[in-house]
């Protein structure tokens, strides 16, 4: 890869999309990068940070681009992939990075040259927004899953599987229905948990003192998914809804069932409740141990 | 402070009283340290891992320390006061470190030499557990929070605020009933959310890979505190039920309003109400130069 001369063309110069081209120019991938942000500030700040070497226009980036990155909130992703696939040469690949896979790839299915296009989902993420976000590293040691490759061509999964790599990434692939049910679960659901309880602090506590002095105990680092963006994460939980409802109900009725516990002091049940939790323990350590090893 | 001879008794050799013994005797603070747990493993662990001078019996511990660390779980604290306030003799110091206070004040008002105990509540802690998870800076740059200061002598309060200081610690000072209030948000809160957010995805994902692959965005950071320890925690769940409860109701409804507009795909809604809460950030991050500056 490092051999050829590649355009990355970058749609979107967020945290996603910035890191993306820090990292690719860094590790040699990518030898220039254009880049489209319908925030012209954004372009801006994308250009005097050093992460693209030149603004252009969709339809600019579509010619120049061997391949295209699209990170930009699920929503805007839909209205902009039909607009790109039409203009795509033969050979361009293209690659959304979004949380939620099943519409876009239905979507995709409707279009021209869908063997061109790779659906990605990086699970690498800050609470911090805007190209001044971005860093090289956000996407180190983390999982890039590719959704229902067998609708891609080889080449474009081998494109985009060399990408994840230079990012620091490993791939596994995935269904992109299987995709969304279990990423409510895991990331959609800990965003959720985390807003709602900023939201219920900040209604009950007026005196920010208290917040600030009395967060050490757990409280700021789970309520950091609460300063994320909510342009971005408004369109995933409308997208992803019927899977979101699902967890969201089962949650709700846990909160119900561990609340009741409380009222009646039924400190034995906590205690055995708390410890089958303990297990998520071992599930997140082992396999990370595994990783590192 | 450092030119006296000072002995610690640390009851309880976990985290909270591990940590507390390592930097006291770092900071030069304490000249010996004597510890008390009712499991003798972890006496024998402290002996070996340095964190104590010797394992003593209660009593003993009474006889022999200038300033006594009560640092076990609150309803063994409840039990355990009594006896040692029985004991102790005139300018010994007796101080706990339990996440809930209005409980241990109102039995301490009851007891001989209340003048003698400082109630505090150090926000600071990991989901880790016992001797081998001790590490001196646990307190460092963290709020002591002492609550009914005057109940407690001067000269008492003062040894525990040289103590806090000692840690690494600010003082604050509170009512206990108070104190019992804000925290059921800023603090038990976190952890019922984060225990529940455990429970919902251990129940549905079987298969560990999908957890730990799809845990990079956010998951981890928001299941931390699910890795707690339910003897220390369902204690505190149970003895602060009424602050709780109300939290816990108040997080519910929230949470069945945010659910509403999802299933109503109410964007607008969403991001107006997750642009509000992102006013976390701003009181998490204003006060933190403040302190740091």
């Amino acid at each position: 890869m490092a051999a050829e001369e590649i355009t990355i063309g970058v749609v979107g110069l967020g945290l996603m999309g910035g890191s993306a081209a820090l990292k690719l120019r860094q590790a040699g991938f990518a030898t220039r990068i254009v880049g489209h942000d319908v925030n012209p500030q954004h372009g801006q700040e994308a250009l005097r940070l050093g992460i693209i070497d030149e603004q252009v226009s969709l339809a600019g980036l579509c010619r120049q681009a061997d391949l295209i990155i699209l990170a930009i909130p699920v929503n805007k992703a839909l209205q902009v992939l039909p607009e790109i696939m039409e203009q795509v040469p033969a050979g361009t690949v293209v690659l959304d990075l979004g949380s939620t896979k099943e519409k876009i790839c239905a979507l995709a299915a409707t279009l021209p040259n869908r063997q061109q296009f790779v659906a990605c989902h990086p699970i690498a993420g800050t609470e911090n927004t805007g190209p001044a976000a971005a860093f090289p590293e956000l996407f180190k040691d983390k999982v890039n899953i590719i959704c229902d490759a067998e609708a891609s061509a080889p080449q474009a999964v081998k494109r985009a599987t060399a990408m994840a790599r230079a990012l620091g990434m490993r791939t596994r692939f995935m269904n992109s229905r299987e995709h969304d049910r279990h990423i409510a679960f895991v990331s959609h659901m800990s965003h959720i948990s985390s807003f709602v309880l900023g939201q219920t602090v900040l209604e009950v506590e007026q005196d920010e003192d208290n917040i600030f002095d009395m967060a050490g105990s757990g409280f700021a680092s789970t309520v950091r998914l609460a300063k994320s963006s909510p342009e971005m994460w408004a369109p995933i939980f409308t997208e992803n809804a019927t899977n979101i409802l699902r967890v969201l109900e089962r949650y709700i009725n846990n909160l119900n069932k561990f609340k009741k516990m409380i009222a009646e002091a039924d400190e034995a049940g906590l205690k055995h409740t708390m410890q089958e939790i303990n297990l998520i323990r071992k599930v997140l350590e082992a396999r990370k141990q595994e990783t590192e090893t």
